[in-house]
């Protein structure tokens, strides 16, 4: 044992959080929620390891994104295989492969590509799957940023269809309405809209560049895009084209531009079969360069909501797995932000109230002979009742029932040598203090008519 | 984007796994089985991070297990702070810590003595939780044995009652029943016993050495702990009379030694409650030091079963937290094997036969004109039944009938305009081939009747 560490104050890693039982059970009813929507639709879970080959993960995300990357320091004697000139010119970046070659997943659709990829023949195209599962970056911490946190994606790969995007929009819609989340939007655009735009405004070439500066409208307005679309080289003129475009949605359904025609063509469909929440917005951008087609982006509209920002967010790709040598497989996905989506059900008080408290009695053993009696009437109580708890020691009454206190849990059951000899159980109703006898029988009955309905999380 | 990576094969880190939608429904009934039973029992989750800071694991899990710890490497230029002699003396070991300073978890004890620790203050004991999470450790990877693996501990924190062990004896067999393995033996000793025996044989002060060699045991039969026993130095005379203590159990239980007394008075305690599945096994002896008082571990005794190793294990400690300057907490706590009991389901074929096809029908639309109404009577068919699909594109009937068959959907429907014309959809039977025509409310009905019962897994 290392004495430097005995007496240590213990800390967590900046970035990272416990989940106290409280909060693991929120993230629980939100991991599940999203789960059995996912199911009901036939998308089936796909898990991949924490670590990655560093290989697999480079070279994926942009400079930027690479610098995020954790990486697992190699085993044993890293430094027999280390890069020695690296380690000459004291270069870390130059170093760190040579020392640490795997790292820690950054996201969930390099994993995907790569599953696919490597099983590709055990796969029945279209391949539905979900993936529920942590990623880690490198991120400086800050408020609503962490460098551990939940993604949750949905992708359908391997088919053109605009009926697998329409599909995500309805998934979307069931999810926000399942967690009370009413006043949100699904923002519909898509990339042959955005580039026929760019091409009537006479700025082909400038369309990847476009985008990017059109992504940030939701918080520099158009002023701000105009703005930095004059410093970036993008002249007024076509600018102002564009933003007539996109303050009249209405021009661009009627447009007889090819692009234009051929992307409305597939926003017209969505929202044929989409019902409230969806809306097509000719100005949502979506930065990442690998979507070719739709585009997806969700926003919560209530002005009480702490999150401002996207909650989901997606589109089509028409080439998921090039990267790993397995060009033209199609496909398109949504990613929810789980932990934000977790901010604002907090924020608007949106979760169960039983979230947290599931338990309903508390058996209190009293004596040391009724230990027997008090495990045989929990056993018998669970066949029942859900959420019966036995307090493990016999201690004080007062101490027991000040734990149930604490926990919110609104019944007691008292067993000591009187109960034992009457059969006859005390019930005590935390809230009133009321206490009164029963057999089990009546105390089953009891429970279950103050019992609420079975558990959404359980 | 990387050159280098372009085409590349992409493969695993040794050691580590994909869940394919099979394995990872699998999982996900083993887990939510343990869940289920921890909850009616009012466990509650905790939820850690996957990285610590590196000076919360070292020291905790002797030498071997501190190089078995994977360290993360610093982001950034991580050797501006590197330890300039280790550099020089090329000593990766001494080296690591300047350059890691965070980790990967290694198990979940550590997490929760430091969880408790730094929240005594907001939490109410006896604390009771559960935490299901992957651990890490840079063990050769072999059959069986993994570089990424989940844990499943169960812990009650804060009380020195002997119902605290018998709970989480109960809490094993209603796992191990509600998972169908009815031929487990949850075997039960105590330090104390092991101890008084080793006093009775004289050799009080080799009680460790024998408990780390009497570990033993089952992989290497009494002649083998023996051999071992007198190679380490403890003599012949008293391995003979603990051997005839560990084969007449009663001996023990009517002993006059303090110690034995003491620890027999736990036991029967937990024998009195508990029913079967449960036996006292006086050799039983758990490597580890910090168990101070009872002990458990659990053996399939199926002689089919393809795991012998024990699946669950664990017993009580006086002092938690004292390595985080908090001493005096006791607890009792059991790990479950995941993995293991995941290769006993499946090698005894225990999984649930709906496990992995969760699908009760396809609905398949054959022309542009159907999709809305393809939509809508998915949508409809999911308020009543579970387990309805959408095939997301419109392709040859041949190759959506072919998904179906490759998903084991056991029917299909579809909608052309032929049935849209009539309002009757048409259901195949997927198995025989079989087609009616069904107006949405018949088809709810004809479907509902051959729906198998809610499932266990979602």
């Amino acid at each position: 044992m290392d004495l430097k560490n005995f007496n240590m104050k213990p800390s967590l890693p900046g970035g990272t959080r416990d989940f106290s039982p409280l909060q693991a059970e929120k993230r629980k009813y939100l991991w599940q929620t999203l789960e059995n929507v996912f199911r009901s639709h036939g998308f089936m879970p796909l898990e991949t390891p924490a670590m990655e080959n560093l290989a697999t993960l480079t070279g994926k995300y942009g400079d930027e994104g690479d610098q995020l990357i954790f990486r697992i320091l190699n085993s044993g004697d890293f430094l027999a295989k280390a890069d020695a000139q690296a380690l000459a010119e004291n270069d870390a970046k130059k170093l760190s492969p040579s020392i640490a070659d795997k790292a820690l997943r950054y996201d969930l659709t390099v994993p995907l590509a790569r599953y696919v990829v490597m099983n590709r023949q055990h796969l029945s195209f279209p391949f539905r799957r979900y993936q529920i599962q942590p990623v880690w970056r490198a991120d400086r911490p800050q408020k609503g940023r962490y460098r551990e946190f939940i993604q949750a994606d949905v992708d359908i790969i391997g088919t053109n269809s605009v009926m697998a995007e329409a599909e995500l929009v309805e998934i979307s819609r069931n999810i926000y309405k399942t967690l009370g989340l009413h006043q949100v939007v699904i923002k519909i655009n898509h990339r042959l809209i955005l580039q026929g735009m760019a091409e009537e405004a006479g700025i082909p070439e400038q369309f990847g560049l476009l985008t990017i500066l059109l992504d940030k409208l939701d918080k520099i307005g158009w002023d701000g895009v105009l703005e930095s679309c004059l410093k970036a080289g993008i002249s007024e003129v076509p600018m102002r084209i564009i933003m007539d475009y996109c303050q009249s949605p209405e021009t661009l359904a009627n447009s007889n531009h090819p692009l234009i025609k051929q992307g409305w063509a597939d926003i017209e469909k969505i929202l044929s079969v989409s019902q409230d929440m969806v809306a097509f917005e000719p100005s949502l951008a979506r930065g990442l360069s690998y979507y070719t087609g739709t585009i997806f982006e969700a926003l919560v509209l209530d002005p009480a909501s702490p999150v401002k920002s996207s909650i989901s967010g997606g589109g089509r790709y028409d080439d998921l797995t090039g990267i790993f040598g397995m060009p033209g497989i199609p496909g398109v996905g949504i990613s929810f932000g789980f932990d934000r989506i977790l901010d604002i059900l907090d924020g608007l008080q949106l979760f169960p109230k039983h979230i947290g408290h599931p338990m309903k009695a508390l058996v209190v053993c009293m004596d040391e002979v009724a230990i027997g009696a008090a495990f045989q009437l929990s056993a018998t109580l669970r066949q029942h009742i859900s959420g019966i708890e036995l307090y493990p020691a016999i201690e004080k009454l007062k101490k027991s029932l000040s734990y149930a206190s604490d926990r919110k849990i609104p019944w007691a059951i008292l067993i000591g040598s009187q109960e034992m000899e009457s059969g006859q159980w005390t019930l005590k109703n935390m809230d009133t203090g009321q206490q009164e006898s029963l057999d089990t029988e009546n105390l089953i009955h009891r429970l279950s008519i103050h019992a609420p309905k079975p558990e959404a999380t359980q």
